[in-house]
């Protein structure tokens, strides 16, 4: 991340901190937006970058810790105790925040930050947060809201909102409850000084507020965050009480952090822990290997389905030559068919209920693909047999066969692409699993038997 | 997108636009949120579609069409006049969505709706924003804004609301400017309620606001927005004049709209206009044809790459068995590196002055999998040749051929697809046409090379 640090301060930083400059070392880095700071030390070797994060002012330490790539909290704490995280950082940081930065901790420190926390009410919201399930509305909300009951007025509303504005940073709406703390609406902020304070809440609140329950999936969340545009999201129990809110900028983080996954997924491969140039070597290797592994004793199958055809290769070695051509056609007709059924899946765009209507139509659009890469195939053969033997006598049969398998491998590759993501769906199983290899391995190896038949078929007496 | 509405509700308003029960219609869609009734519209038919939209009231249609995805606009507008369209839905809606609407009409009605908004400022304002290029800051901000002067109090401040809130539906801030309209600072709206309205804005605003220049990139305003957490941004011309502000609802879609453009520059196609669902079938052929196409004049060299080495195929059929496998493996490990590159690359995790680091990394890691992968690819051709005959006297010297063949590929493959996306990005193109199907072929051209090359080296005077 070095969008805003130049080389020469990221150099002069690192000489400062060598030098143990601490005067001009803080004067550098003050004035820079947290998120700023954040990035400069994730630029830092660790040493370097716990030097300077442990000489920040808590208040900002605190800011900083929030913005800095999880993988990296964990070192920038190294040396702090279980009571100093709770009494110098947590302190200053919104319930989601603190929550947040805990949960990555290791078990033992957490306990001991836990406890270390002075203000019990912050101390029990934290640990309720802890409780809920990591991509739940629960783990990402927060206990900091400005709320009031219906029967009071906008006076009252001032006065909550007075009360509260010093600790929470971002308030956009009051949330208007019952005598149950049920969630019952909303009130627009602007609406404080359009409407007389004299005025009932509940002449002016909105009840149509949209707001979820506490288990929901932060997927569902985003979703509805963005089709109704919110910027703030009221999270509530099973039966409506409301405990916390969800803001806009977590859903911004949750939704980035989702398309990775999806698109490590999609390329056949593990979820990376951390970011690319935050995992380890080993990391790596771990979560690649494994799908490669699974990928390469799949495909190794199609040295078995190729066997079977052995004496025909013997006899018309040009066969061999096509092989790669032809079930590479059908793989990456299948990974764009997967890829457009994952997205259409992850956006909401199609049901599985349309698969019907999808297989109907994916049937014609592989035909139709089938058939011109088949075109070009007949032409490639035809034009290049006129300057090589390589293809022999027989290159117009042999440029058919080619041609007719394409047609084949193109429309069952286009199937098994748009099929798959549906069926993994199905099963309750993420769409974005049926990556492009997947699916190419697959393709591949019932490729060649299409393939092969079909030369069999053909070239019978003529070649073979 | 079906979430809300369940297969009866929609077989009912089906029925009810057939028998055109006006009456009961509208009382089924009425306390619908916007984006629900646009949902509705959007899993209906063209006809039945219209019929419906054309009998909701004016300020609720402008609502509605809003959120109704781009590509079906058109067609629910299909009866409407241009003079019809300004003066019933334009006139109910922000500048950037009025804007938005008209850009995707025919131009012919462009200029028709554009002369018949009533409110000169209105249309100068919108003729403005449709002067911005698309995919930039200018024409995603809305000029609707509440600002005051430096020199002004928290009562002006009041006043500036009070006059705006009724126009504008999701106020933020107060964004605070100078004499020359530069802008200088924000107001977060909570201060309007805890500080005294006598207070000058001098006191209390906050001067270090974040805004960016009307040509900005959508990317990198999503970007700042992401890592300084806002949910509005302010637009400036190159003097820093307020231009207009940027709310986080259309970052969101922004963000989404991205986010399949790559996933589908990345599963090796052209990038829809419109969703999935909503494309034509001429339209989904032409953007996956010309890719298709590509990938196949290129994937046919490796025809003639083993056009080379026919004769040693010929005496040595079996190494034709083992083409798929080892160029597959060059392919699918290639594809999770140019994945890995390009979302780091998008989330700004690495930049280009990293490429050496990343190079070597990317060698140790490429090198690791390959060995790996030869161990698997060792075992199991020497446990197969104990069960069949397929692999003939010479299993060993053929294992180890297609095992040190699997090295190399899957070293190179890994090298290729985590070097290319950056050296797209170093020549200014988008990293995501380094897609898996890309780097696939490229594999599987040079990788066929490497195979073979190996196996006449090292079977010359046995097999071959």
């Amino acid at each position: 991340m070095s969008y805003t640090i130049s080389k020469a301060s990221l150099d002069r930083i690192q000489e400062l901190v060598a030098q143990q400059g601490d005067e001009e070392l803080l004067a550098s880095v003050k004035g820079l937006h947290p998120a700023d700071i954040a990035e400069l030390l994730d630029n830092l070797e660790t040493k370097e970058s716990q030097y300077l994060f442990e000489r920040l002012e808590p208040e900002l330490a605190a800011e900083v810790i929030l913005e800095v790539p999880e993988d990296r909290r964990d070192e920038l704490l190294g040396n702090y105790t279980g009571k100093e995280i709770a009494q110098e950082l947590i302190e200053h940081i919104d319930s989601d925040d603190a929550a947040d930065v805990i949960s990555e901790l290791p078990e033992e420190v957490r306990e001991e930050v836990l406890a270390n926390i002075g203000d019990k009410e912050q101390r029990s919201e934290i640990a309720e947060l802890l409780t809920y399930d990591e991509h739940t509305a629960g783990a990402l909300m927060a206990k900091e809201l400005v709320k009031v009951h219906a029967d009071s007025s906008m006076l009252d509303c001032v006065r909550a909102l007075r009360q509260h504005a010093e600790h929470i940073d971002d308030v956009y709406a009051i949330l208007v409850v019952d005598d149950h703390d049920r969630l019952v609406g909303s009130i627009q902020l602007k609406l404080l000084v359009t409407t007389s304070l004299r005025t009932p809440v509940k002449e002016v609140y909105d009840p149509d507020v949209i707001s979820v329950k506490a288990h929901e999936h932060v997927e569902e969340v985003s979703r509805l965050m963005e089709k109704y545009d919110l910027v703030m999201m009221p999270v509530t129990d099973e039966r409506g009480r409301l405990l916390g809110r969800i803001t806009v900028d977590d859903v911004l983080d949750a939704i980035r952090e989702e398309e990775t996954e999806d698109a490590q997924r999609m390329a056949g491969m593990g979820v990376l822990e951390y970011s690319y140039s935050n995992s380890s070597l080993w990391d790596m290797v771990k979560k690649r290997f494994g799908w490669l592994a699974v990928l390469f004793i799949g495909e190794s199958f199609t040295a078995t389905a190729m066997g079977y055809f052995e004496d025909q290769i013997a006899k018309a070695v040009v066969l061999a030559l096509f092989v790669p051509l032809i079930i590479s056609s059908g793989g990456n007709t299948g990974s764009q068919a997967s890829t457009l059924i994952i997205r259409a899946l992850a956006l909401g765009d199609i049901t599985l209920r349309e698969w019907w209507r999808i297989f109907r139509r994916e049937c014609s659009v592989g035909l139709i693909l089938g058939v011109l890469l088949a075109a070009v195939g007949f032409i490639r053969v035809a034009v290049w047999s006129q300057f090589t033997d390589l293809y022999g006598p027989h290159w117009a049969q042999v440029a058919g066969v080619v041609a007719l398998s394409l047609v084949g491998v193109v429309l069952w590759g286009n199937l098994i692409g748009s099929l798959f993501p549906l069926l993994l769906k199905r099963l309750g199983l993420d769409p974005a699993t049926s990556s492009a290899p997947f699916v190419a391995t697959m393709v591949d190896v019932t490729g060649l038997l299409i393939y092969f038949s079909i030369a069999t078929f053909f070239l019978r007496e003529i070649l073979i």
